[in-house]
């Protein structure tokens, strides 16, 4: 049983303590820092302050359309001040694992993508060869000759031995038809993240986990995750910014994903925020996805004053 | 324990005592008649044999992309000489089931289709109001301005009560966010079927369950099915046909959707053919989903000669 979560909204000495406790923070951008285009009050300003407590703040996003590069520009844009090294999205965290950590032979080293440039870029800056993805070939309607060579094979690559999935903004029964060929031919089957839903506009709308689970329906295989919760993304962190688990909190808006990847990494805690997907209700209920160890309406309550 | 499936390839006398057994053949038509456009050897003989020994034959399909009158000339292509009344679709079905049971309040009334032609068409045939599907204003990539529509609700029809869901070869990100957003402000979710797979040129492609479950992981709601193996199907079909359920057989290549079909309708018996989805192995294994009555290699095998 997990101990009650500290309420820090409107406790000066409560968030005192909590900002002591931790060097680092890895923070969730979607729900925690704005919805879509809209910057919540007061985040630029909470940042700077918890940088001017001498602290380090990373942005640890599965959103897997923009690279880390992209990502500094919305940030920019956000007024926070930032450079590509306080960056780590599922995108990356995928370049990353295929390049580094499967190796995939010559002859089957090209990765099938189905998703936006943001994992193109990152694929890019790891060297790995990708077909599908934003090609202007793959984004129209399927057509008859399409179907005869899939199933014969002639319309697909046959040096692709890795399908990498993420939020796939032109889906479309093309890819999905592609995709699908691949894996049922032995191709390894990635996704950034499997998030079901995306906050934009103070609403909820697709995300990575809804525009891949038709693969999953129809091959009855399942992805290996790449993004949040998945600890080898806590791995790969770790090993980039040399932190102490114990004096690193994660502050998300999903217990599923943030929550869960700050409390299966042994971080020292974990800070709920109430502006995305999962409300209070959420941990309260028996069988509780995840339990945070903090919590707060908005992040921009944890910034004080002094 | 089901008893053993008895075996007809090649067995004259049990295929003269399977055909004495039924009035009636309720027939699958993907994966049993066809795959895709290539029509299997020796069907137009078989259902030629059958309704010269006073059988009655209805073809009973899951595919949701063809009207009956779509379906009429593709048996008719297939030289399967057939009436509009020889066809039951999962369309139909659904068509059926939102004028005659549903009847939705006017105000409420209008559907909300990811699907395409063949739905459009039935829903037409049964003067129920729809948008989506096939409009062109639907086929294209999201846009900015959607996703703020979208979420704020200007963009949506408050007229729309049902969303409808089948195979949709132009499956789209924007159609996919409208149904979600349709089911989120309390429409009722239906699907002509939930196959996950669509046999085509001997291979495989993505069926409509493959289709409709980005909206089923996004939404946490699961829809309604209106075709095989749901027996709101099967009362449409005995009420349209007046069938003696006892002296009628099912035949298809799916255990989940056909044979389950047939079992959970209480027909006098199911025939598994061997030439779509499952094969022998899958209902031969411990906790098989559905176990047929009888099953041969393949359709024409129960054409006799006399």
């Amino acid at each position: 049983m997990a101990a009650t979560p500290k309420y820090l909204t409107g406790d000066a000495a409560a968030i005192r303590e909590f900002i002591n406790k931790f060097d680092t923070f890895l923070l969730d951008c979607d729900g925690v820092l704005w919805s879509g285009d809209h910057v919540y009050e007061g985040i630029p300003e909470t940042i700077a302050f918890l940088r001017s407590q001498g602290k380090r703040t990373v942005f640890v996003t599965n959103n897997s359309t923009k690279s880390r590069a992209d990502y500094l520009k919305k940030l920019q844009k956000a007024k926070i001040p930032s450079e590509v090294d306080d960056v780590f999205g599922s995108s990356y965290s995928a370049a990353i694992y295929i390049s580094r950590i499967l190796k995939p032979p010559v002859g089957k080293h090209k990765v099938f993508v189905l998703g936006e440039a943001g994992i193109e870029q990152e694929l890019e800056s790891e060297g790995i060869p990708h077909i599908g993805g934003t090609d202007p070939e793959f984004r129209r309607d399927i057509a008859p000759a399409d179907f005869e060579g899939i199933a014969n094979g002639s319309l697909l690559d046959p040096e692709v031995g890795i399908v990498l999935c993420g939020l796939d903004f032109h889906l479309n029964y093309l890819k999905l038809a592609h995709g699908m060929h691949y894996l049922r031919r032995g191709a390894m089957f990635l996704a950034t993240n499997t998030d079901s839903t995306l906050p934009m506009h103070h609403d909820f709308f697709l995300g990575a986990g809804s525009c891949l689970v038709p693969l999953i329906n129809a091959t009855g295989m399942k992805p290996l995750e790449l993004g949040k919760p998945s600890q080898a993304m806590m791995d790969a962190v770790e090993g980039k910014f040399q932190l102490n688990r114990a004096r690193t909190c994660m502050i998300g808006d999903r217990l599923n994903t943030d929550i869960k990847f700050g409390i299966e990494g042994n971080l020292g805690g974990t800070l709920h925020v109430l502006t995305g997907v999962n409300k209070k209700a959420d941990w309260e209920k028996e069988n509780a996805i995840a339990v945070p160890s903090f919590y707060a309406d908005k992040l921009s309550d944890i910034r004080l004053d002094s």
